[in-house]
C-alpha cells in the first residue's frame, strides 16, 4: 500500500510548533514570524508535503474533472467523441476521465457510481446496448451533478442530450443509393429496441416512399453487431433470385459484412451491389473498394456535449433546462456506392 | 453547481438530536434506542443521504480505482490494452479510469496529477512521444502510489514494466520477408530517440546480418507517424533504379503508406513489393490485399500490467521489486507478404 502522505501534523511535530501555526505558515500568513514561515516552508518542501487533495475537494466540492462513460473504448466513434470533449475541457482547464461500460448495464452503473464517489464535477454518458432501466441516471440527477447524454439516449430521460438526426442521415444515404439506380435496397439493422435503429429505419422507409418505391420487409434484416453475422445475413439475401442491388447498413461493421458477402459471391461492387455504411470507421476508408458511409462528426458531438455540460457547471442562465442538440451526419460518397 | 449533498448534520438538525447520535444510529449501534435508529434511517433514506465518499476515502485512503494514462485514446492498440486491464480490474472489483495525454508531455503531467489528486490506488502508464523528463513519474513514486509502465517506457525509470520484445519481433518480421525472397528490404521508422524504434532497428539489422545480407542505410527511412508521410517516403524509395522489393514498417500506419505508394506506382503486392507492418491495427486486416503485421497481444500486455499493479497494491512478497514482463508479438502472415 501507499506510504502515508506527509501531513501538516508531521511538520508540526518535527518543528515542535502547533498545527495551526504550520497551516498559517504554509499560507504565508504575516501573523507568523518570518523565521517560522521559512522553516515550515523549507521542511514542507523537503518532505514533499502536499495539501491533501481529497480534503481540499471535500471543502470546495470541486474536482476539476469530468467523467465520461462510453459503451466501448475500442471504437473510433467514441474515441473521437472523447477527443471533442477533451478539446473543450482543455479550454476550461478540466481533466477528462473515461470509463467503459463494455455494453453492460451493470458495468455502466459501476462507472456512474465510481464517478459520483470521486465527486466528478459533471458526467457525460452514452447508454450501453443493455441498459434498460435508469436508476443510476436518476441518481446522478438526484445528487444534482450536471450531466449530458449523447448518441445512445432514451426518450424516458429528462436530460440534455446531443443526438444525431438518424432519420435524416438514413434518408440521405438511401436517397443517394436510389439516385444511383438502386431498385432493391436491403437494410441491415440491429435489435428493435434500440432508438437509433428505429430512427434510421424511419429514414430508410421515408426515402423509399418519397421515390415511389415499395417497402419490401423481406429486405430488412436484423443481425448482431458483428461482421460475421452481417455477412451471413447478406449471403442469404444475395442468394435469392430477386436479390438486392444495394445495402444500407446501420453501421460500418454490418456494411463490411455485406461487402464481404458480395465479394465471396463474385458480385461487383458497386456495379452489381452498392453499399453504404454508417459511422465512418477508420477501416471504411481502407476497404477495397473504399466504402461509402455516414460521417457522424463525432468530435463535434463531443464538443457540443461538453459545452452543454460546462453551461450547467457554470450555472449559466437556462443551463438547467433540458436541451437537445442535433449534430448532422454527412454522407461520404466513396467507391462502394459511386455509380 | 451541484446541490449540496445531504449530510449527517442536516439529519441531526431535522430530528433535533446530536450529530454523533445520527452517526451511530446509521451504523445501527445498539447504544441508540431502536426508535431513534429507525427515525434516523428512515429520514436518511428519504433525503437520499449518502456517506460522503471523499470523507470515506480520506479515512481509508482507498478509492478502489486505478488510473490509466495512454498516449492516445483513438488507437486500437491502447484500447485493447485498456480492455486487458479492465478484465483483471473487474476480477478485483476495481474501476478503471482512463485519460489520454494526446502525445503531449504537459497533458501527461496533468493526467498524473489528476489521478494523484483523486487518490487512485494505482497508476498504469505509457509515456507520450513527447515525454523527455520524468518528474511527474518520480512524484508517483515519491508518494508511494503503486505504478506500472507499459509499451513506451524509459531505461531511466526504475519502475516495473510490461514491454514488447521489439528486437525479436522485428527480427521475426524481417526474417520472414527474407525467406519469402526479398533482397532489398526498406525499413520505415520514426524519430531516433524512441526506444521501441531503436529496438526494432536492432532486430531489422540482426536479421539481415544473420542471412549474410548487407545493411544499406539508404533503405532506412525516418518519417512522421502519418500515412501521408510514409507514402511520400516510400514513393521516393520505390522510384529509385535499385528500388526495395519489401518494406518493414514500424507500425501499420507507415506500412499502409508503403502499400499506397506501391499501388500508385502500379507495383504488385506482394509479388513486386512485400509489406509487413506492426501492431495489427483493425484496418490492416481489411486492406486490399490484407496486410501482414505483428500482433503485439495488447490485451495480454494490459493483463500483465494490471497483475503487476495488483501485486503491488496487495503488498505481495517481492511486489516492490522492479520487474520487467516481456509480452511476445506474433507474426500474422497475410496476403501482403505471402510469396
Amino acid at each position: 500500500m501507499a506510504n502515508k502522505p506527509v501531513t501538516i501534523k508531521d511538520i508540526a511535530e518535527k518543528l515542535n510548533i502547533s498545527v495551526s501555526t504550520v497551516s498559517r505558515a504554509l499560507k504565508n500568513n504575516p501573523e507568523i514570524s518570518l523565521q517560522t514561515r521559512e522553516a515550515v516552508q523549507k521542511l514542507a518542501k523537503e518532505l514533499k508535503y502536499q495539501p491533501n487533495p481529497l480534503a481540499v475537494a471535500l471543502k470546495t466540492q470541486k474536482s476539476n474533472t469530468i467523467g465520461v462513460v462510453v459503451p466501448q473504448i475500442v471504437s473510433s466513434f467514441y474515441a473521437s467523441v472523447v477527443k471533442g470533449i477533451e478539446q473543450v475541457a482543455d479550454e476550461f482547464g478540466y481533466q477528462v476521465f473515461v470509463s467503459s461500460s463494455n455494453e453492460k448495464m451493470e458495468k455502466e452503473e459501476k462507472n456512474v457510481n465510481g464517478f459520483l464517489n470521486m465527486r466528478m464535477d459533471g458526467i457525460i454518458l452514452s447508454l450501453s446496448r443493455a441498459t434498460s432501466t435508469y436508476d443510476h441516471i436518476h441518481k446522478i440527477q438526484d445528487m444534482g451533478v450536471p450531466m449530458v447524454l449523447f448518441d445512445r439516449t432514451s426518450k424516458e430521460l429528462e436530460v440534455s442530450k446531443v443526438v444525431a438526426d438518424d432519420a435524416a442521415a438514413a434518408h440521405a444515404a438511401v436517397t443517394h443509393l436510389i439516385e444511383g439506380g438502386a431498385k432493391r435496397i436491403a437494410f441491415l439493422t440491429g435489435p428493435e429496441y434500440m432508438l437509433f435503429g428505429r430512427n434510421r429505419m424511419r429514414g430508410y422507409k421515408k426515402a423509399l416512399k418519397e421515390k415511389g418505391m415499395e417497402i419490401d420487409e423481406t429486405l430488412i434484416s436484423r443481425c448482431d453487431f458483428t461482421v460475421e453475422d452481417a455477412k451471413n445475413a447478406s449471403l442469404e439475401l444475395l442468394k435469392r433470385s430477386n436479390r438486392p442491388d444495394a445495402f444500407f447498413a446501420i453501421n460500418d461493421e454490418l456494411a463490411i459484412g455485406a461487402m464481404t458477402a458480395a465479394k465471396e459471391l463474385g458480385l461487383k461492387i458497386p456495379d452489381e451491389v452498392a453499399v453504404v455504411g454508417f459511422s465512418n470507421s477508420r477501416r471504411s476508408r481502407y476497404m477495397e473498394p473504399s466504402m461509402s458511409t455516414m460521417d457522424q462528426n463525432p468530435k463535434q458531438v463531443g464538443r457540443e456535449a461538453a459545452k452543454l455540460l460546462f453551461d450547467q457547471m457554470e450555472d449559466k442562465p437556462g443551463a438547467k433546462d433540458v436541451k437537445e442538440v442535433v449534430v448532422h451526419a454527412d454522407l461520404l460518397v466513396r467507391t462502394s456506392s459511386e455509380r
